[in-house]
């Protein structure tokens, strides 16, 4: 039998040699943790390598995902679905190995990682969900949801803002089930970190409410068995161990930033193999340590006794144990289609004004009282965005119980860790800030993006329309971001019927992340024919059209539309033929096929005249060197929202006088 | 004389009144931390009101910038040029008293504040000046530099993780003379902040290394005196005060989120009255009120003393008194026109193919030896990003002196910090991450947008030519969010001409941050004639023609370029016309005449190609309906970056058949 060091340096042989033939890739962290994740892996973790989709079983996630290529021995090990080509194709094209880890590539990678801190911030969203599911499905005699989550993290993801707000929440929500390793190694890219970070992380943790558990010597295996025992005892806080560790442990560059970011080149991993006692040639592993790390057995055990268990609970429990299932396949409920009609022609009723921010909410009014998948939040704008209503629940870290999460003003924690909750599976999360403040937390938006996770983002007061608050509140450069990040939508609804559509798709995406651009002002409502509410989900229609061919098509989104209706109006005044398309969508205006485009964009029409208060950048793509875009080339400023339209250009008599200037051009 | 409690009443009251009469604003923060502003501006802040430029004033930055009517309050109280009239207008259009603080607009504001946490941030940058330029300028007998940063922050910039990055780095820093206030009022716009913050507070300072001063009640003058006294007494660690306070203290919607984001209304704004005992009209200051906190005769003596002070000190040190003079107004050396050419031509000669990041290094070989100004630095990636050179020297927390920074893990912190530094003056900052990572520090990059702020970003690593680490390390959308940005410069430079060309631009842009977009891989070197050289400062210009008119332009940035010009290469052996348009700054070519720009991109032709590996958004801009964009439509992968380049369609073959295409339609 291999000793806990043997089982460990086969992870750190693995990594060698698998960087080494790459000729890139980070060895200094997976040598340095692989006796961390030999006592991790090997006696605690809960997992089934031969169903990586088990829904009971324990989340890992790697929070400083430059290690990845211990995790990739971790899973190879194991007994996942990672066979050997795969760790010799280490970030080579079409690999299940790539550089970093990616959720959806590789089988047992529960999380992309690489930037770093959102690791450990996405798993208090998996901690939030498994508390949160087992308060809502398990009974006194039945745990059918009863699983920890797992991080390892580095001191860059401790440096990151993002720690401190994830974290802090973690304390308050009372996630007993989420353990953190942390590997404290001292050495960041720079060089020792004492220069740069220097502060107490016990002192740090214990003030969010962590258990902290160590310092511990992270490369004694009985010392980490111990820490963790004392870990997974800890019922109501969350915990860390603070693992002293040598980064490159084994190698002639430990305790050095020279072995974290490329290979140690062939003599330092020959040297390595020397230290480490390791005398198979590259990319082979003993069969004594292949049966000591093989997990398939245990977890296929351990995923049998679960569902025997939860045999017995569908039995007693029927209705739960479907909802179960359902919630964690990610249906919508049977009632879906009806409701979702159902909604859209309540809203064509209601045809007074009002701000998207508030259209949307009434469209939440009657989604979450049906919908109990849906987690609500907000970073502290609740009343303002609208994304509390009379059917939430404040989320009580007691009983766990509660469909609302006031994440407080921590944007970026709140994408991070509404990623989180989506990659456990169990809940669509929506939640709302300002606009502008959507930078703060564009990378967990990015990553939700890569990951294709079901989540929903109400961006409200989407413009100069915010009025008083200035330019810091203002949007001018958030929606081009957005519209440019691939595998995102946005849409910008105009009213509230486009506002249900809006929902209906958004809800129905269920492998993209959608951002919904809201106005804080009133905006008119519009009536449509059918086929007109049809076309809506093609992302961009006509809304309102002239007799023959178009002499110019106006091209709006949001609060702009109107604005493109009213000048079209002025124009038929004076005998021209004109075209308003909204287009909330642009990104599924573009999946359409040509046809339609085309019927929507004539080719033949070059007088086209883009309107919407933000950066023009985008919509040159439409309008072409012929057209025009009506936007916000400056930030904006603090006044009442009408001066502020006045002085930007966002008025009848502004885009008539544009409109009137393409017109004669055209002629 | 008035009481210290009649006082802050002045200060209550003007927010209630010009609150009351917009009709929006934020009365809470301001009646809450009235007491604490009455302390620290009229017993221990060292400014001027006639003079707000003077260099050794204090700083103040109020984080919590919804309280902007404190500030107005404050600064139209103690003497600054912010009359009643503007105090009645506030948060209307043209007036000095926008609704979030911005610097530039009114006398005395010293940052833009707005989006939380950032302010505390960026204090950390400007207590970072003070030392650094005191530790440079200072001498034994001549304290010319020695003042302090004071910041009011609320629970909501402790929540934000910007707080964490900056605090922390204050706490190594040893930054003595920076003192927070944290107005710990329990309170946020969700309500009673104890469901989403209950850190320990205490705790967490001390962690980070600071003295923690308090809890003090933040309505008592007598403690708020002893316990800022407390501060300024610690000479190595940064202060933070913890103030007890109640938001909306003295009106009936005290200790509520009630009185936080909206006017009191008429009733309760009499009641508050009643309760302060305040028997004036609107708008209207007793005269001995005005008296009492009149700072201007103190404010012009403490400047004269400085100014004789600082006489003896330019007697003494001619020499330094020049240079500190000269870096505080932001003058580049009397050299510089003459270095800078010589730079280029220097760079001319250096005709090897090589990464921009690394022509950025060398380019800054030559310019940080010549300019003390640059403050350089990385988040933690030094060696990639090129920023420390071999006249780099490290920041020394115990001396003070040096020209580099190890920010650690932390985009934004590091971009906060160099809003503060910039803002502070006598640095030029200078700092660089990967470009995907721009997204963490966006938000701090749109602020210094607003503010006008002189500093320069290097991001490098700017697309897929990453390779094998991925999708979540290679940009796609950041460029798009850049260059929609306004007020913001974007430069992606081809080769080191461009880059040397974009690096003297940064330099000179007084009023305007300059982000440079760099690449991991090697690019070759292209000769230019003189014209072309100088062309480049327009930000685009025609780099490669033919004979004639054109029938097809290519328009392309950095990587790109190369591609461009080998394509159009293979055109010319077809017998096609063809020009290579480099257009590293597109803001820039968008400012020059209509008939510079349309030399380079004559309106004649239609067959344009835009060549660029980030989103294609931006240049339909340039090619318009009838051309195309090359660009990346979908997350880069884990690859080498040559597989990479061949799968998204970067290569010589794909832009022929797109070329190819081009000619066909337009013929």
């Amino acid at each position: 039998m291999p000793t806990h060091r043997q089982c460990a340096n086969a992870i750190r042989i693995l990594a060698i040699d698998a960087i080494e033939k790459a000729g890139s890739g980070h060895p200094g962290a997976p040598l340095g943790m692989a006796d961390m994740a030999e006592a991790l892996w090997r006696r605690h973790f809960r997992h089934n390598p031969t169903n990586p989709a088990w829904p009971d079983r324990d989340r890992f996630v790697l929070s400083n995902g430059h290690a990845s290529m211990l995790y990739y021995a971790l899973l190879h090990l194991t007994g996942y679905d990672l066979p050997m080509p795969e760790i010799e194709n280490f970030r080579q094209w079409g690999s299940k190995t790539p550089g970093h880890p990616e959720a959806g590539i590789t089988p047992g990678v529960d999380m992309t990682t690489g930037p770093l801190g959102q690791g450990i911030a996405s798993a208090v969203g998996m901690a939030l969900a498994e508390r949160m599911l087992a308060a809502r499905f398990n009974t006194p005699e039945h745990k059918i949801v009863d699983h920890r989550t797992w991080v390892f993290c580095g001191d860059g993801c401790l440096m990151e803002g993002i720690s401190h707000e994830a974290c802090s929440l973690a304390g308050v929500w009372k996630l007993g089930k989420l353990i953190v390793l942390y590997d404290s190694n001292g050495i960041s890219i720079d060089g020792r970190v004492d220069a740069w970070y220097n502060e107490d992380v016990h002192a740090r943790f214990t003030a969010y409410g962590w258990q902290v558990v160590g310092p511990v010597d992270g490369h004694d295996a009985a010392s980490l068995d111990a820490a963790i025992a004392e870990a997974k005892a800890e019922p109501a806080r969350p915990s860390i161990i603070i693992c002293k560790t040598h980064i490159g442990f084994g190698s002639p560059k430990a305790d050095s930033e020279k072995c974290h970011g490329s290979p140690l080149g062939e003599s330092a991993a020959r040297a390595t193999r020397e230290v480490l006692d390791w005398h198979e040639p590259p990319f082979m592993i003993p069969d004594d340590v292949y049966k000591a790390w093989n997990a398939a057995p245990a977890g296929r055990a351990a995923e049998e006794k679960w569902q025997a268990s939860f045999t017995a609970y569908r039995e007693a429990y029927p209705v739960l144990a479907a909802e179960f299932n359902r919630r964690m396949a990610g249906d919508l409920p049977a009632n879906w289609p009806a409701l979702a009609k159902q909604l859209l022609n309540e809203m064509q009723s209601r045809t007074e004004a009002a701000a998207t921010r508030m259209t949307s909410k009434t469209v939440l009014e009657r989604l979450v009282p049906e919908l109990p998948e849906l987690l609500g939040g907000s970073a502290d704008l609740s009343g303002s965005v609208g994304t509390f209503t009379a059917s939430s629940l404040h989320f009580d870290p007691v009983s766990a119980l509660g469909n609302y999460i006031s994440y407080g003003v921590r944007e970026f924690g709140m994408g991070t860790i509404m990623n989180g909750l989506a990659l456990h599976g169990g809940f669509i999360p929506y939640a709302g800030t300002f606009m502008a403040f959507s930078d703060q937390a564009k990378n967990a938006l990015r990553l939700a993006a890569l990951m294709g996770l079901r989540l929903v983002w109400v961006f409200t007061h989407d413009s100069i329309g915010v009025g008083e608050d200035g330019p810091t509140h203002q949007p001018v450069e958030q929606l081009a971001a957005l519209r440019a990040t691939p595998d995102l939508l946005l849409w910008r609804p105009c009213d509230i019927i486009e506002t249900a559509t809006a929902w209906q798709y958004a809800l129905e995406s269920r492998h993209a992340p959608v951002c919904l651009s809201l106005s804080r002002q009133n905006l008119p409502f519009y009536a449509r024919d059918e086929e007109q509410a049809a076309s809506i989900a093609k992302g961009g229609y006509i809304l309102l059209d002239c007799t023959g061919e178009p002499e110019i098509i106006f091209i709006a989104t949001g609060s702009e539309v109107s604005l493109a209706v009213e000048t079209t109006r002025r124009l038929e005044t004076m005998g021209y033929r004109a075209r308003v398309v909204s287009m909330p969508c642009a990104e599924l205006f573009d999946a359409q096929d040509a046809s339609y485009r085309k019927s929507v964009l004539p080719d033949t029409c070059r007088a086209r005249l883009a309107v919407e208060a933000a950066s023009p950048d985008f919509w040159w793509k439409y309008v072409g060197l012929d057209g025009a875009v009506c936007g916000m080339n400056a930030f904006g400023a603090s006044a009442p929202a009408a001066r502020l339209s006045e002085h930007f250009g966002f008025t009848v008599g502004h885009l008539l006088d544009m409109a009137l200037a393409l017109l004669k051009n055209q002629s």
